[in-house]
Order: C-alpha cells, then sequence, then structure tokens
C-alpha cells in the first residue's frame, strides 16, 4: 500500500463540483496523517466543451493515466447535445481505461428512503460490465434524417471480455457470506451474445463449487428487483442491463443520492475511477441542496480499491450513521460533508 | 364490424392451455348470440418441438393468416433450449406478421398486489415497437465455444419503423384525457438509434399540439416507474426497453398474473395477437394455480381491437370487480374463469 496517493480530479457539471469537495473532505478526514494525497483537478464537461469545444483531449488523457485513482463528480448538460459527454468523456475513460469491471453496490439502511412497502433486506452488489456489449459505439446511420433513414447500434460482445468480468463476480460471491451469483441477460432473444454469456458463466462456476448461481433473463429481474430484492447477492451483467438495473436499484436502496460506483481496472494496467451513480443535476446546482452521500461512498470505493481497508469501513460506517441519524431536517451539501468528515475524524483517532 | 370472429388458437406450454380455455370462455360470454366465433388450434410449443422438431411450419404459418385475430397462451418450457422457441416461434409470428405496435396497458386496481408503499395511482399504457431493434435475430457469433470468441448483436432501426409506431402512440396519447407521451430510448449512449428515435418523436409531435411530451433516459424511467408512476400516460420505447420497462410495470400495478398485451398490425394486413405478458409458469402447470385474468384482459384487447368496444370493456369491469372483490381465499383457475364468465353474461344482459 502506497502511503501516497496521487489523485485525479474531475469534478464536472452541474453539482459535481460541489459534492466532489464533500468527497475530498471525507478523503482527507479518513487518511493517515503520514499518508499524502496529491490532487491534480481537471476541467472537463460542458463549460470546458462550450469554451473550447474539447471533450477530452489527448494530452490530458495521457496525464490522468500517471494517477492511482479519479474521482469524478458528474458529466452533462442539458446546453450540450446529448452523447457528446457521455460519449466524448464519460465512456471514453472508461473504455480508454479498460474498466471493465462497474462495481454498484446497494443496501438498504434503516429509515433512507424507498418507495417498496415493507422494506424488504437489500444487500447485493451489481458488478457490471463496462467495456463491451452496446456500449462499444459501434453504431450508424444511413441516409440519415431521410424517411429512409436506417439507424443501427451493435452489441460487441468477446469471451476474453465477459470471462474477466465474470470471473471477477465469481470472487466477490465467494467471499460474501451468502456466496450467491445471478447472471443477468436476456439469452432467449439475444441469443449468440446471451449463449456466450451462459456458457461462460457456467464454465467458469465450476471452479467456484461454494458459489450458488442462477440465470434471470432482465425482464424477469426487475420484477424480482421490486418483489424480493432480498433474493439478490452478487449480480453478473452486461454494460447495457448492468445500467438499467442501478438504476432501479439506487431507487429501491435509498435513492440515487447514496449510490456509489466504481470503474475499475482490476488488473492496475490504469488508473481506476470513482464516482456517484447520479447526474450532474442541474436544476440544484449551487442551491447546496445535492446530497453528497454517494460521492463520499464512492470515496470509500476509491480507498478500499488502493488498499486502505479499514479506512473505507470507516466512512461506510459514518454514512451508516449518519443516514439513520437523519431527523428530516435539511442540511446543505457542505453541512452533510462536514458531519461526515468529523465522524469519520473520530472513528480514525479512537484506539 | 363483422358478425364472426375467425380466431386462432395457440395454447402453448406450461399454464397457456389452462389460461386460454378461460380467456375463450369469458369471450363467449361477452360476445352477443349472434356472433360466430370459428376457433381453430393450433399445436405449436415445446410438445410439438419435442415430438417433430417444428417449431412454426410455413404451412401453418400460412394459416394463421387466414384469421382475424390470434390468441396465444404462453410459449416455452426449460426442456427447450433458450431462443429456440422464442426466436423460431413467438418472434417468428410477431415479425412476420409485422406486430408493430406491442401494445401493454398497467392499471394499479383497488387491492390488487403492488410492492410499492403507498399505492401511487397507476394507469398507463406502454407502446413498445415490435419488428425492430435488438429483436431482429440480426447476430452472429465467430470462433464460437473458444476463447477467442466474439458475438454480436445488431439493433435495426429505421425511419419507416419508428414514424409509424411513434405516430400510433401519439393517436393513443391524444385520446386519452391526459394526452401525454413519454419516450423512453438511450439516446446518450446508443447515439445512432436513439437519436433517429429523437428526432422522429419531435417532427411527428409538431402535428399533435394537445399531446404534451417528454423524453426519459431507459435507466432513469425505471426509477420514475417506482418512485412516481403517476406520471406516466402513454410511453413509446423499443423493442428492448419496452420488454424491460413492461415486466416492471406488471410488477409494481398488480403483478404479472393481470398483465395482458397485443401484438398489433393497425393496418390489417395481417392478423393480431393477444397474449399474457406471463410466461408458460411449467412450476404451477396442472395445478389449477394460474391466474387466467392476463388473457381474459387480453381477450378484451382483442375484441377493442376488432371493433367490440362495449363487450371489451365489460370484460374490463368484469375484472375490476372480480378483482376489487378478491377475499384472499384461493380460487382455481377456472373458479376465477367462471367468475368472470358469469359477472360478465350479467353485464351483458343488463340492458
Ligand atoms: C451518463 C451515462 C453515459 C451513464 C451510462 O449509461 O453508463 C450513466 O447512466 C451511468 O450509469 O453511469
Ligand atoms: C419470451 C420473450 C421472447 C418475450 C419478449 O422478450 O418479447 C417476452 O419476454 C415478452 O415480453 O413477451
Amino acid at each position: 500500500m502506497s502511503r501516497s496517493i496521487r489523485l485525479a480530479v474531475i469534478p464536472g457539471d452541474g453539482i459535481g463540483p460541489e459534492v466532489v469537495a464533500q468527497g475530498l473532505k471525507v478523503l482527507d478526514a479518513a487518511l493517515p496523517s503520514d499518508v499524502k494525497v496529491e490532487t491534480r483537478e481537471y476541467d472537463l464537461g460542458a463549460r470546458r466543451w462550450h469554451a473550447t469545444g474539447d471533450t477530452l483531449p489527448d494530452a490530458e488523457l495521457e496525464s490522468l493515466k500517471d494517477h492511482d485513482a479519479i474521482l469524478l463528480g458528474a458529466i452533462g448538460d442539458p446546453s450540450v447535445p446529448s452523447g457528446v459527454l457521455e460519449r466524448g468523456l464519460l465512456l471514453k475513460l472508461r473504455f480508454a481505461f479498460d474498466h471493465y469491471v462497474n462495481l454498484r453496490p446497494s443496501k438498504l439502511l434503516p429509515r433512507t428512503a424507498t418507495p417498496l412497502a415493507g422494506r424488504p433486506e437489500i444487500d447485493f452488489v451489481v458488478v457490471r460490465e463496462g467495456t463491451e456489449g452496446p456500449y462499444v459505439g459501434n453504431g450508424g446511420s444511413l441516409r440519415t434524417g431521410t424517411p429512409a433513414e436506417v439507424a443501427t447500434e451493435v452489441s460487441l460482445n468477446t469471451a476474453y471480455g465477459v470471462e474477466r468480468v465474470v470471473r471477477d463476480a465469481y470472487e466477490r460471491a465467494q467471499a460474501r457470506p451468502r456466496r450467491k451469483l445471478t447472471l443477468v441477460h436476456k439469452n432467449n432473444v439475444l441469443v449468440h451474445a446471451g449463449h456466450l454469456w451462459k456458457n461462460i458463466f457456467d464454465r467458469v462456476g465450476r471452479e467456484y463449487p461454494e458459489v450458488t448461481t442462477d440465470y434471470l433473463h432482465v425482464d424477469a429481474a426487475t420484477i424480482f428487483f421490486v418483489t424480493q430484492p432480498e433474493r439478490f447477492d452478487v449480480i453478473v451483467t452486461d454494460n447495457l442491463f448492468g445500467d438499467i438495473l442501478t438504476d432501479l436499484a439506487a431507487a429501491i436502496s435509498g435513492g440515487i443520492g447514496l449510490a456509489a460506483s466504481g470503474n475499475i481496472n482490476p488488473t492496475g494496467a490504469f488508473p481506476s475511477m470513482f464516482e456517484p451513480v447520479h447526474g450532474s443535476a442541474p436544476d440544484i446546482a449551487g442551491t447546496g441542496k445535492a446530497d453528497p452521500t454517494a460521492t463520499v461512498l464512492s470515496v470509500a470505493l476509491l480507498l478500499r480499491h488502493l488498499g486502505y481497508e479499514a479506512e473505507a469501513t470507516r466512512i461506510e460506517t459514518a454514512v451508516t450513521e449518519d443516514v439513520t441519524g437523519r431527523d428530516g431536517s435539511a442540511r446543505t451539501t457542505d453541512e452533510i460533508g462536514d458531519a461526515l468528515a468529523s465522524r469519520v475524524r473520530a472513528a480514525s483517532v479512537t484506539p
């Protein structure tokens, strides 16, 4: 474990800078004083694109590589055509840095928001593939804008890409008490991609005899998310299905204000990137209403990824305590960040 | 309106035959005595495939054309490899008969099951495209089964195909009291298909100034399904997103036992096909536990499609009364069918 962290920070758009500021505050509170954090901030996102037309210039992509991890706030603004920043910045980073494990845990804490009656037990993690599927950007359109237009999107799936993420998911399932892994796909319709996923899932599974497995079509999975979310432990799925399922997962387990994610390259060849699942929420930017908790929890994932397990757990505990102690009175982004930082700091000095 | 109905019936697998029997019972109860229903049953599905290897032979596809509508129970069995019957029978029918409007209404009736706290008002209809998108079967795999395998799935989208379903959705929205239409796609990632959808949605919308419109990414749509389902009126979406959203819609609005659907060819060039959204549920086949209500409601959609509006409404009213009068005591498939049929019959003779 390195005693210094070179951290790239991309605050981004809307509430991004506000929540990232709190994430950094809590990071600072969590780390022992001898760990030096060197941060470098990158001005990327809507403002930059409007000013220069850049989404992610090569030089910045290169310089981002020279970090241990990336903390990202949020990207996107209604003033930018849909897709420009998503494909040109966010997805470009995930693909360039081969973030093949997109890790998205969901846990319903006491007293947090859920639309589900009876508050079922929710404690699962989605391992979303991050570098393949319909996200590869392999599509096009012919006779664009005419009545004869044809537009395609190609989902690309490789044994190489599927096996590595499936293996990662088995490892995570093996390490959890319930040891259960569910594959979600749509192999009765998307038969080629679906059978590739299912065959690899079954084959790799033979190396993990202690892990119980099952398979669900993505449509059926959404039903179980709302009727029996307690049945899930670890879920492994394709990039697009993972995108959809993890927003639904966030909605049922505390809301999008609490959902953290890590775009992880487990090999360490490139820096992993941590970001809240939520977007830039331009409607509340600058009002102090944004909940920085998802970003703070993303910082916990970042610390765990870098080997700071105790520090990560302290942050998660602080969040649990803070969230379950909420009395409904409104706090600003900054106040929540302060509260979390002082809880973490208090826990760090306790013997 | 024809005074005779030539109805093709595909009972299919598992609980399919049981629920279809109730659907036909209620159909009979709903129609005036001078309307003659000629049914022809088709033995298609898992049993047939095991016996002969056939999924849908050309001769049967031809003969199915010679009907006013098709009533389908459910297709599929775990003994058949995933995809064989889905692609070879169910989707083959939807594509061959150009069922470009896959209509799936959701309404939360009093006392029916919902996992959502507070029982929000749910009354929307999803217009799912039925003949394009990732469902076209345009994909393949190379070096199948080896560590070098590559599998693709191509989503095909045409202006022709998108415009006709979008137009249908605007017409439906225009005819409803709230006049609201939501497009669901993922145009920030699937930019080619997504922009085609969005451009056509906006252009056609100019012909429907009274219809309020909005756009949601599919991931965000799942959040609103569980946190604010009352915001939806009519939703139009792609084949795959529609598949996922309508299972979630069924789960929040009474469960899969109540979800009806119509695979509609609005031009009348080919027979439309009506089926419950649920599958063949082989685990409860033959036990009398299957709820035939989704099939009965599909029969109502069938009647409305053929111009029997009053009869369709009578069935829907009977279902509402039956469902809201349930006292929790278990009834068999047959008993529910009988109860619905007698309610419909009683309503038909009342002046
Ligand atoms: C903004 C968008 C490109 C992104 C995605 O689709 O992956 C987001 O929805 C997410 O889940 O991180
Ligand atoms: C069985 C399957 C092919 C089908 C689909 O994906 O369309 C089903 O899920 C449905 O929604 O009717």
